[in-house]
């Protein structure tokens, strides 16, 4: 904040405010209530919380806070959080809100542009200063997104049990999120998937009701959650025969992704990464239409840097990234696989048990 | 929109987006991407959306869309939804914006701002359209939730497979989401709970391992998803004997539960309900005191109206609605029940089985 001249940090989204508080509750579901957290550059950060979290707040943080009865529909907490400001800082004090890419404000806007008018103070973005403390993560941290990781794989390794031809990609979505709470999923905030000859269209798509054939693609990609940190990886499975194109396409995947992890050590940039799978998979294509190729990863499904040819960021010591290259099999049809993996001062080590060859159900 | 002067709304959240477009995606659990809609007062919607929904979108959405490859970090689709707003309004246009109450504007503030100063139209607030719109279901919508709650029920109906004397709280939460799915839910984004003698300090809380005892109060309460649509309610369970205190506060919530359902119909204010609630449970506690009573219910765990004595929204048919009253046991421990239910022109209808007495596990 001083290397900035930012006087604040102002956190209003679930994990940015978990991050500094251990304020762990699944409550955030619910768009109610804000939930507000100010932290000085040379004070203690101060929350202000609507009055139903207070006890958990003061169970879970080391950290003092205000709260007000929400919701009030003339004031909710505007006027406190407000008041909180004038307490902690001083007029002309400059506030740095997260507003780059993957942020948002989790706070009406009527509330903000009232707060923003009530206070002599400049809101102005935070130099990316909470995206860059979350990108290095503690051993702790890995510990827990590793934990994440090995949950998914004992769910994967017991695919046979609830995927065959003839069940509805529905069901298999629910058994699957089954058994990732059977492992020890606290809880499955997210699984994608889909299944078809050669692949699929997309891997954002929810479930349907048609049943798997014989020469499908299964994919499912989950990001379920232990202790607060998400793990975010696929597995493709063969149902019954697939085509060779299929078939050695996905094995493309994992020898890219492969050779990238291979590269990968403090001060290689995050842009090498994406070259790498780029030329291996698909020189031809641009690069510029592929999307990304693999993120950071831990308290959110995504967060932090992209593997894309404009993300220049070095590797560091303790980031997190998936790597999760696609290649199109035919015109329409995709495939894209995924594995979860930290850095040290020697390279980069796996989170998940890399996938060797496309199971057959 | 013609009655406030506003020439488009503008969305930008999850269910907002979902309900105007039928776009329904898990993926909104990564933060990375957003997606934006803009609905013309006198032309149909256009979305503006991550090149990585396209297929998706096409298949569920009968509405127009543009999309850029995402991310793209030096215009991560501002310049695209710029000039799709010059192409549908004109200068000086007024576009409302969601910006009350539980709402929030899901981009990056540096691009709104961005957009704003590269428009020259007017955004302002949209006048509570869209809440209002929402907070009244069609048929259809109230069978989706009907569908949530039922399945949620047997789950409920189930808990004697999972919870007992010396089962850790997480580990009834695991298996709780297990019957959830088990019965038919897409998936569980919500469950929160406690257990304790004579009650719990609070209904936010996520699962600690401590084991269930005997005289335990345990509740569960669960926000589970099918096809779109949320339930929201919970159950108190006793862990074996629980005190005479207790078991009577329970009951007293249930018999205030019913009052108040049995005065609901067309034209009765919220505010009504949360009096009744009150006058019955607790008439020695000032009223502001006491958080809300209950919520709108839908395709959010929380939406519309809140049950407190400053909403003075009249019920119309085919809202839905929680009853959600609290009570203090002891000093610092409360009990709260939770129902759901729906409007027509008769009166009030459980979505919910209402729950006749604690069940004794």
């Amino acid at each position: 904040m001083r290397d900035h001249h930012i006087d604040a940090v102002f956190i209003t989204t679930e994990a940015d405010f978990r991050y500094f508080t251990g304020f762990q509750t699944r409550f955030w579901e619910s768009p109610t209530r804000p939930w507000y957290l100010i932290i000085p550059a040379e004070k203690p950060p101060l929350a202000v919380i609507p009055q139903i979290g207070a006890p958990l707040f003061e169970n879970q943080s080391q950290w003092d806070f205000r709260s007000w009865v929400a919701p009030d529909y003339d004031d909710d907490g505007v006027s406190l959080l407000a008041s909180s400001f004038r307490d902690l800082l001083f007029s002309g004090a400059k506030i740095g809100v997260p507003s780059s890419l993957e942020t948002h404000l989790r706070m009406p806007l009527q509330d903000f542009d009232h707060l923003k008018r009530s206070l002599d103070m400049a809101f102005l973005g935070d130099e990316n200063i909470v995206k860059k403390i979350r990108a290095v993560k503690s051993e702790i941290e890995i510990s827990k997104i590793s934990s994440a990781c090995q949950i998914a794989e004992r769910a994967f390794s017991r695919m046979d049990e609830i995927a065959q031809i003839g069940i509805p990609l529905s069901q298999v979505f629910r058994d699957f999120q089954r058994l990732c709470l059977e492992e020890g999923a606290d809880y499955v905030p997210y699984l994608a998937g889909a299944a078809g000859k050669d692949g699929y269209e997309d891997v954002i798509s929810p479930a349907n009701d048609t049943p798997l054939k014989s020469g499908d693609i299964l994919m499912l990609d989950t990001g379920l959650v232990w202790d607060g940190y998400f793990c975010d990886f696929n597995r493709n499975f063969a149902i019954g025969d697939v085509s060779d194109d299929a078939f050695h396409a996905h094995q493309k995947l994992l020898n890219a992704t492969q050779i990238a992890f291979d590269h990968i050590r403090p001060g290689v940039k995050i842009s090498e990464i994406f070259a790498i799978l780029h030329e291996f998979i698909s020189p031809e294509v641009d690069p510029k239409s592929l999307g990304r190729f693999g993120h950071g990863l831990g308290m959110q499904l995504t967060e932090g840097v992209s593997i894309i040819p404009d993300d220049a960021t070095p590797c560091v010591k303790n980031m997190v990234l998936t790597l999760e290259p696609s290649i199109a099999v035919h015109s329409g049809k995709i495939i894209v696989h995924e594995e979860d993996l930290y850095v040290d001062e020697t390279g980069a080590h796996w989170l998940t048990n890399p996938y060797k060859e496309l199971k057959i159900l």
